[in-house]
């Protein structure tokens, strides 16, 4: 089927689900592009701004006539709906998610009915702000869009996620679930851990003798404090879901980076400041080869 | 005196003296702004960009005259300079630096000739990029310009250093050498530390048998990763100063960041995520009251 002919059921209106509608609806790329959000006040702003024709809070009314249907919520959630899901489709839906990992998504994708046709999805972008009114149809553009087809999903349905992605902007990428998760736990899981613990490492030491904190610690805070802590003001019911289920990959990078900490700290502690510049260096050349 | 009446002589032309050289002529702050490099092309190039009114390469020669002397190189060559320059400048001369740390540099002041006015002095911004062609005199615009009086400097000497500060656009900020030190040691040089610990992780994590980086991994690397990264890409010279000046202060940080990031990856791997997120909130709620 021709995408501009696909009905796109868009399920959960956040930051990702809004700005893939948002998306979807600004290059009239699809028939017609169906909003589905716990709250009737989310369909109306959604409605207003021109990101759905139209929309429902009920799962199973938003999904009935859809060729395609987008999960946008987190992680948890999308395992939860996966698991409902399956009777209210279409024969030949194409079932397709955004959640941040795709290891546990996949394999539950593995029990929907036979006529389903699944395919994990992870687009490589996102804010630290998150909502519907953060949402914005340029989020996507020139963003890499991970995914994860199963061996029971069908070409056609492949091509159907990949004109998905080619109309939103972003550049398909196909991984396995395994290795994306495993990806994710070290240039975006680790990034949260390390900002979380930047964070807490500072709360603890502003702390003064009354329990008070250092206020000026916090007004003294610069970009270079902002940068490195950004991440840990992620949202928690994503991040949480997250480390439930990625659990594994995130707990070995972080003891990979609880090493490399530890290995600072030794050099450090013996005065060896010589012996500190060649990781300084290798990590400094590193990401200026990174240009974001 | 009044500043504008002041020869200010800049020494060293990087990122940070470039800027405010620039900042103290595009405003037609002083009576002149004399610029003092190492590099008789950086001495053009600033004269070029209008940033001095002259230069030159021989730093006796640059800082007769002047009624205000800043010192704009890392930390090292600050100690260095400070302990040679007392007999080459006017008596009542106003000496200021922009150093990273404080205590070492103010401790290294009190030993400068008596007629010589010491100020330590630390403009909290930067980049990570750093060099003469990165300068701007936007730069230190609404930032704040911590100043550190030694006892034996006169109030006249903290006049002329805060009307500087006020002429390129930064807000004072008076603070004790020892208290700066361990607050940026919190709030700059563990943000560093734990950088250049994301960069050396992942770049093991993406380590693959053949020995060579998975290439898929730094192409994911999305604007998380880069945030979270970014103070990594700092001047090595300059940090190697200022792990070397501030050793005590930020070992201390280190060790705490050590201690949050062990207590983290403890819930992980007892798979307890509910103990998890009240330190995930925490540092949520702490990360979004700081706008930056």
């Amino acid at each position: 089927m021709d995408f501009t002919d696909a009905r796109v059921a868009v399920v959960g209106l956040g930051l990702m689900g809004g700005s893939l509608a948002a998306a979807l609806r600004a290059h009239d790329a699809c028939r017609e592009v169906i909003g589905v959000a716990r709250r009737q006040s989310s369909l109306a702003m959604a409605t207003t701004l021109r990101m759905i024709h139209r929309g429902t809070t009920d799962l199973r009314e938003g999904v009935a006539e859809a060729d395609l249907v987008v999960l946008c919520t987190p992680v948890g959630d999308i395992l939860a709906k996966i698991a409902e899901i399956g009777p209210w489709l279409k024969p030949g839906c194409v079932l397709l998610d955004v959640g941040s990992t795709k290891a546990a998504i996949c394999r539950a994708m593995q029990d929907l009915p036979e006529g389903v046709q699944p395919i994990g999805g992870h687009p490589m972008c996102g804010k630290e702000s998150s909502g519907l009114s953060m949402a914005e149809p340029s989020l996507y553009l020139d963003k890499v869009f991970v995914l994860a087809p199963l061996e029971r999903t069908s070409p056609e349905a492949v091509a159907l996620a990949e004109a998905l992605v080619h109309a939103i902007g972003a550049r398909p990428y196909f991984l396995a679930p395994e290795r994306h998760d495993r990806i994710v736990a070290a240039i975006s899981h680790l990034p949260y851990l390390l900002a979380v613990t930047l964070v807490l490492a500072a709360e603890r030491l502003g702390q003064q003798d009354d329990g008070q904190q250092d206020a000026l610690l916090w007004a003294l805070a610069a970009s270079g404090f902002g940068d490195t802590s950004r991440v840990a003001a992620s949202s928690i019911p994503m991040m949480s879901d997250i480390l439930r289920t990625n659990r594994a990959a995130i707990l070995d990078a972080a003891r990979t980076a609880q090493a490399e900490l530890a290995g600072l700290i030794e050099r450090l502690q013996e005065d060896d400041i010589e012996a500190l510049l060649p990781l300084l260096n290798a990590a400094r050349e590193r990401r200026r080869r990174i240009n974001r």
